[in-house]
């Protein structure tokens, strides 16, 4: 935004000027660079992209959206579109290639084989990992050498590497045999401190952190905070070295998970693009559908009320506490599903803990649970008129105690339940949660109203 | 999990023999070590850290809790404790005086200072920051040379810093002169690359992206992942140097946060420690706090609808809804409100955008209102016994229509709001949304059930 302005009434000469693009470029990070395409069509995009150095532009087009560079590159020479994904990062490259449609892909993956055939056979075999998983997210421009060379030998080869770009990162050097066997780790640090005569294998660490390619890229990115790795290595099942994972994707998981578990634990279905990016449409049909969901569970409200109809024509007044107590119940439920929920996302609880978190949500829902029944109990009392204020006390106390403490409960097994079952605990939204638990609250409430009203008083 | 697994009911060895925990050192990852570290007592813990070599100690310590690290070093000799401490990173070290009581801080200070003057102001001086600052995050250790320097020149002086253990990160060099000012910066890689000849001043870019040190830790995040950094550089107003804050604390700072939102937006004053870690007792006063306000707030549907009694008596069938009709509201607002809240954590909306944003949600909400409005008409239709069917369908499905959309932009609006007046947008959370749109559908269904059965039909 900040650039953008700063250019002002410039950012138009942009679009036909590849010249001042490139000036532009020299003094500010790309990042910012790609943000100011954001306001330019697809066309004229394109054009500056291929009217660029390729390596300057395809530094640009991996910064954008995925969806974007599908709707530039379509609008390219087939050369142009070639030349730019041959020059941009092996994993950002799958990420665009996982946008296309089956036959897209396929023609453009042998139009890439025509001037890059290695290019388009690493693409290819990339492309056959879930892109949400540690395969999907790795790159295989890593630095490996084999363990008896020197030091000095391993610092020359480094500097061969980095200077023909054939590695993201040289600051981890993995250590590579029988093989292609991974066998250990030196860090760039080590290698420069170390006794330039030391082989690798002298001084590489054995103790290596690893994911498998099918790996969760979740479980990629526990890892990674874990053992505050910079890199993790991924590894097929004969320890064969595939690719790495770099830092600056893991943070983007780590974001991209939260941001799609808080959309689904607010019952939406997650966004593929930021809020803005999102069409209107296509918001209809993310929040309608999980609403109309729901919508449906509550239609049971109505029923459950139906066949209490007589409860209530007995007693008026116990209508007037029906929102306070299906909402208390809500409340608590969404609090300890919302809790558990996390506890289980970064790795504190497991669904073979649920036995010490019923104990837990037991004892704490009941204290809560009394707390707000004494509340409940006092404001009932006083609008107790057709009944007796005291009855019409337990029956709203009473039942809050009830609801708070199933809720809290329901609120903390669901989760664990749905995550055991293999899907995504965060699914038990907190709407979800209320929904269950208001039918539930409403039983509770005419059950005990009854007890109160006609046997207890 | 694994390790203690695996050693089983040597698990007691440990205990009361350094040597067994020196050897498992060895072998495994301190991240591992540490955890077995949680099944032992504070005193066993602190006569174990005590006896292993004091860099090895630290090491262990700082991957514990600060308030472990706490009660474990209240156990130990004066003595024993400062050499411990005197090992720890810069930034674990400032963490854990944070969690002391100002008066213990002092004394322990003074004791450092007896030992370790230096390190004993620079602790002083990083505790003067927030914590959750970037002048809170960053660690004094990083490598930092003049201009004039030749890359083989930087390369040895790197090397004996490397040695001596005083940068965290030697991969970023960071040039500065004139008074410690931060002039650009040089990677490792670049410096291993370019003609040894050359000084940093020829080689070093100067576009690099910088924090101020009372910048909140969720800036620095942001700009970590918007640039791929990993390492941000803390600079003055004078742009000299302070710090570094390394990637691995950033990856840290977004799960902190993340988890904040979420249990922010789940109604929970958000918890210091994991789910295991936090007591009953805090449990209790964390969520209660919420559940009791809410709860309070709530109490308003008691009210209104005790001043509707009238009309519940004249219709009954109207009180069949009120869950149905409370709850859609509230699942409307928690999406939006949910999406927002994401949204402005990612850095994708802000404040300023609230009239864009309310545009796009009035469509929404009226697309989803009148999806939903439509189900309950039918519904409620079924329903109506007492009163003519078609009133009570208009009132129900109009009524829902209203509270959606409603409800839709304030979930939306709040949040924004609430940032804008500078406090965490995040306490908006789905369960005080749900609170504010429950009052507000009761009212709204009142008034269109009054309207559609006396006056339209």
């Amino acid at each position: 935004m900040r650039l953008a302005a700063l250019l002002g009434p410039d950012l138009k000469v942009l679009e036909n000027d590849p010249e001042v693009l490139r000036e532009v470029f020299e003094d500010f990070h790309p990042e910012d660079v790609a943000e100011l395409l954001d306001d330019l069509d697809d066309v004229a995009v394109g054009r500056l992209l291929a009217a660029l150095p390729s390596e300057v532009g395809a530094d640009l087009l991996e910064r954008l959206s995925s969806d974007r560079q599908v709707d530039i590159l379509e609008n390219l020479e087939t050369k142009d579109a070639v030349d730019l994904l041959a020059e941009m990062d092996p994993d950002d490259r799958v990420d665009f290639f996982t946008e296309l449609e089956a036959d897209e892909q396929k023609a453009l993956l042998d139009e890439l084989a025509r001037t890059e055939p290695e290019t388009a056979t690493e693409t290819q075999e990339l492309l056959g990992w879930d892109p949400e998983s540690a395969g999907g997210l790795m790159t295989p421009e890593y630095a490996a050498l084999p363990p008896e060379m020197k030091a000095w030998e391993a610092i020359e080869a480094l500097r061969e590497m980095a200077r023909k770009g054939e590695a993201e990162t040289i600051y981890q050097v993995y250590v590579v045999g029988y093989g292609e066997k991974l066998l250990g780790v030196v860090s760039l640090r080590d290698l420069i401190l170390t006794d330039q005569s030391h082989t690798l294998a002298d001084i590489m660490t054995e103790k290596v952190v690893t994911v498998a390619p099918t790996d969760d890229q979740e479980e990629v990115a526990r890892l990674a905070a874990r053992y505050d790795l910079n890199v993790v290595p991924v590894v097929d099942e004969q320890h064969v070295l595939l690719g790495v994972v770099t830092i600056d994707d893991v943070v983007d998981v780590v974001i991209e998970e939260a941001t799609e578990d808080a959309q689904l634990q607010g019952g939406v279905v997650p966004l593929e693009d930021g809020y803005f990016e999102t069409g209107l449409l296509e918001f209809v049909w993310k929040r309608g559908a999980w609403l109309i969901v729901l919508f449906l569970g509550q239609l049971l409200t109505a029923t459950v009320m139906e066949r209490n109809q007589a409860v209530l024509q007995g007693t008026l007044e116990l209508a007037l506490f029906i929102p306070l107590i299906i909402s208390s119940g809500g409340n608590a439920g969404s609090q300890s599903s919302t809790l558990i929920i996390r506890a289980m996302a970064v790795g504190d609880a497991r669904p073979r803990d649920w036995f010490k978190v019923l104990g837990r949500e037991l004892v704490i829902g009941l204290a809560l649970g009394i707390v707000l029944g004494g509340m409940g109990f006092g404001r009932a009392y006083l609008a107790g008129e057709t009944v007796d204020p005291a009855a019409l006390g337990v029956a709203v106390g009473g039942s809050i105690v009830m609801i708070v403490t199933l809720s809290t409960i329901i609120g903390s097994l669901l989760p664990m339940l749905i995550e055991r079952i293999g899907l995504d605990p965060a699914v038990s939204s907190t709407p979800f949660i209320a929904s269950v638990v208001d039918v539930l609250g409403l039983l509770v409430y005419f059950s005990v109203a009854t007890l109160a009203i006609e046997v207890l008083f």
